[in-house]
């Protein structure tokens, strides 16, 4: 959407110097030129629209050496200031708030990745550094058994980031839930204490704020206590839920925060920045980002360069060229002021309260569980099934129901509301709801074209 | 620049169906409906503009349901055929052409990944697992210490790789190069043998195909032949490379690489999709990618689905949503023919072979060695330094030209050349051409400008 205003603004626009390849500012007196802080308040279009000129002026363009066509100015953020000077004084810019936000007093460091998959691996990569440093060298061969510790309900990039790191699934330990889905706090330690009665090396917890299926949060501060007793890194996978902490409503859902070493969060979800916009935030100082990541490449990260070469920020990636997804989020936060990020968490939040609701009064519709997030996961009862008794058998009937609606719903191009089984539950719908558009007709509309789908079942 | 089109489009066409999430057919009926088939030659421009119409038509779509503004229509790829349709299809249809092309004739399999540097990440995994799937659950610390084989002017994302997976940077040996940047294969058996009398355990050879700074090509044959003998998984990485086997005059290149079992390639690099577009393909056809990668979350890849599953390709990624990069190739594709991206390869190198030319003709000017693909490597020595005898004096001065000249240059803005030490070389220019609009004018232009710039050191 930003970058379409960018593009095609770009064409008609005579205000850029297009034959200059780049228009030379130190980084300090650059960050001064583009006004890269966020505030609380909003911009209108015609400052958003002057901050997108403004964004190609200073950014480096490949127009007149290599001829790309116009429109397709490089984009990508790279890996030095040199290339991508604009994109990397915003990443910067976009990580210190989302850090502030978070309450990390004292700072921290991040990076943007493709994809919150992605950042929880490097939480696992950094909390494995820490713990060792040798490892990068050396690989693990030698060295005693790394246990991850995490809810069963936890995202499957854990368990896909174990295996690719070779730490191995198996050595993701997974901790029991409450009947909400939450981490719980004793059945982490004893688990901690399991890994350690075995002769293995718990070095981290990772800790969900919105999960997946049922959109729970795990009790950060009591998982931080622990801890810190033990002295694990403690990673939250707040990719989904992340977003509460926009708004002092709903906040305490991620109570602790400020106390954990590092965070996943993906301004993609609800705060609906466009796929892919995925922070890693550390609250790390010495650069262990950096460190753990390096390869020194000389082809790149000079260090005869003219400029303060910290601003090369490429090293903290384990990718090389990178989109440069920082700035969708950064311009969307100038163009809304973190008031009505607020405003949009908060109105998501009162759609599933509204969509809950609604279940509860309605035959035939049976909440799994009261949200306390967007997640709103409920079965639907054909009118057949209503009055049987609870057992085995109803569920099992249950079972097949959301599937054949799926079908039915997809067959009929009119909605696509996802289902799944967990655990012990059989399969129930989950309607997740972001946007600040959706009316409380969508959501009848939803419920109603559930009930007409399935009512012969 | 594709996007724009599509994004343009849509706000104004009516022959989408608006009131519908999707409309659903088979991936067989779909496949036909697409035409995926990419040809030898192009198509028009208003062919190719009803193929976007046809990718929207058949996408699923958001605005119903969430209401999210009209043209932030979902377009990724996600994890499963119901959520992205057409793009699951593309990619396929893309990754199938490829193999093709590359000559493997019984097929394979492949994904696009967010960069080369995550592909080749991915062919270490898959020669771990092949080597040993139990890695996947146990992790490696009991394992044999495993190696890695690569030239010393390998990209460094092998090492990264290294470090990430748990193998550990000084595990990766580096194969000596001889005067043209190309790995020598009687040095690779040497290291072999070195690493299995230390006891370790080689598993793979990443060959590189278009060196980074060089764009050497590694003899993939005779390298193709030493792991064969010692049973090795062979990885290319072509990511920037390539590109050469879609020439027959440059293809002779890459000979042998039909014989290896996994393959870079960025689409985005000399052909010119836009960032980013990266394929990983493997030669495997016993779903080796699926089986390394997988976690089977239920919420995702429910086993009680409608249509056949193997279409949801999720599961071969270690990410979770993904960007429909393919689409970006196939439209390309589709538009440009294979004839066309012959042509630009051909055009790309004939320019840098003006540009060697050139430089061989000025005085000042010193070819780093003859270009073999589209990277030329140069010094420019200021006419001060132009009587000096050859010595450790005149290298050690030269070393600075580069930097001062390229702080000028971005000073002024007039362009950007990189620069870079390689091992004992001081500091020389690299002028890698790729655009198909580059003129001779405008690399006469390149050696003008540095020879303004350089001419008082």
């Amino acid at each position: 959407m930003l970058q379409v205003l960018l593009l095609v603004d770009l064409d008609n626009d005579t205000s850029v110097p297009v034959f200059q390849v780049c228009e030379w500012h130190s980084p300090e007196q650059l960050k001064k030129l583009l006004d890269l802080e966020l505030r609380d308040g909003g911009e209108a279009e015609s400052e958003i629209l002057q901050r997108c000129r403004d964004a190609i002026r200073y950014s480096v363009k490949t127009r007149i050496i290599l001829h790309i066509k116009s429109h397709t100015y490089v984009i990508s953020i790279r890996y030095t200031y040199e290339v991508a000077p604009v994109f990397t004084l915003m990443e910067d810019a976009v990580l210190r708030k989302m850090i502030k936000v978070i309450g990390w007093e004292e700072g921290g460091d991040g990076i943007f990745n493709p994809g919150g998959s992605l950042s929880n691996m490097y939480a696992v990569n950094l909390a494995r550094y820490r713990y060792c440093p040798d490892f990068k060298e050396v690989g693990m061969f030698s060295a005693p058994r790394l246990v991850i510790l995490t809810s069963q309900e936890c995202h499957y990039s854990i368990s896909k980031g174990a295996a690719l790191m070779g730490i191995g699934t198996k050595n993701v330990y997974t901790v029991p839930t409450d009947e909400r889905g939450r981490m719980i706090p004793s059945a982490l330690e004893e688990k901690i204490m399991l890994a350690k009665s075995e002769g293995a090396v718990p070095f981290m917890v990772n800790a969900t704020a919105g999960t997946t299926v049922l959109g729970a949060f795990d009790p950060i501060d009591e998982i931080a206590d622990i801890c810190e007793k033990h002295n694990l890194w403690l990673h939250v996978d707040a990719c989904w839920g992340g977003a509460a902490i926009m708004s002092k409503k709903h906040k305490h859902l991620l109570k602790g925060i400020h106390r954990v070493d590092s965070v996943a969060w993906n301004p993609h979800k609800m705060l609906m920045a466009s796929l892919q916009c995925s922070a890693f935030l550390v609250r790390d100082k010495t650069s262990l980002l950096q460190h753990c990541h390096s390869a020194r490449a000389s082809y790149l990260f000079q260090q005869d360069k003219f400029y303060d070469v910290s601003y090369d920020t490429g090293d903290k990636s384990v990718q090389c060229s990178r989109k440069p997804d920082a700035f969708k989020f950064w311009l969307m936060w100038k163009a809304l002021g973190s008031r009505e990020l607020e405003q949009r968490v908060d109105r998501a939040l009162a759609m599933a309260r509204y969509l809950a609701e609604e279940i509860k009064k309605r035959e035939g519709f049976r909440l799994v569980l009261e949200p306390e997030y967007a997640n709103v996961c409920f079965w639907y009862l054909p009118p057949s099934m209503r009055n049987l008794p609870e057992s085995p058998e109803l569920w099992k009937k249950l079972h097949t129901v959301a599937p054949v609606v799926k079908q039915r719903m997809m067959k009929k191009g009119s909605m696509m509301v996802g289902y799944q089984p967990l655990g012990e539950k059989a399969n129930f719908f989950r309607m997740v709801v972001i946007s600040p558009q959706v009316s409380r007709q969508d959501l009848d509309f939803v419920l109603n074209e559930i009930h007409n789908l399935g009512k012969d079942l």
